[in-house]
């Protein structure tokens, strides 16, 4: 299994980024070919104390690295990179990972 | 469902990351008390090229946040906290956060 990590910062309007990201983002995103699941984490807190540094996570599960990079060079990844860009570019970090053990 | 996500900067030397990692810090961790499950991402690489910020993530999944709080208050919690900061106090990053959608 292989996963696209997308880390996001706390936008300056939350409200207007979750509008975008559960209703526009995440719908063209869920149609990217090999993409098996799509798990989203709001952060609330942390276990110190204080504001987490990331409002957001998504998890993007693919069978394997292949499948990965097919989904995101693919129209649809494309798609979903250029809306990502649009309204979240600078908030974002993208990561790919393996799972462990 | 809540989770406490610990999320490792690069260490300088892997190997020995690694070895206290798997060896001595994920099972004082696995034996606190009502954690579901633990999983464990390395991160390979970015969609853009060039090294990922983080090393590695591992998500500690709980019932809810109430019983996440406990664990992390029983003495396993506090045994593992210990041994976090003492082996990549310096590395990690620690959030809670809750599922959405």
């Amino acid at each position: 299994m292989a996963k696209l990590i997308a880390l996001y910062k706390h936008p300056e309007n939350k409200e207007e980024f979750d509008e975008h990201y559960f209703n526009v983002h995440s719908p063209i995103t869920a149609k990217i070919p090999g993409l098996r699941e799509m798990k989203v984490t709001k952060f609330t807190g942390s276990p110190m104390g204080g504001e987490p540094p990331y409002y957001l996570m998504c998890e993007m599960i693919y069978d394997d690295a292949a499948s990965l990079k097919a989904g995101l060079s693919s129209d649809e990844g494309k798609a979903s990179g250029k809306d990502l860009m649009g309204f979240a570019g600078k908030l974002v970090t993208l990561m790919i990972g393996e799972d462990s053990e």
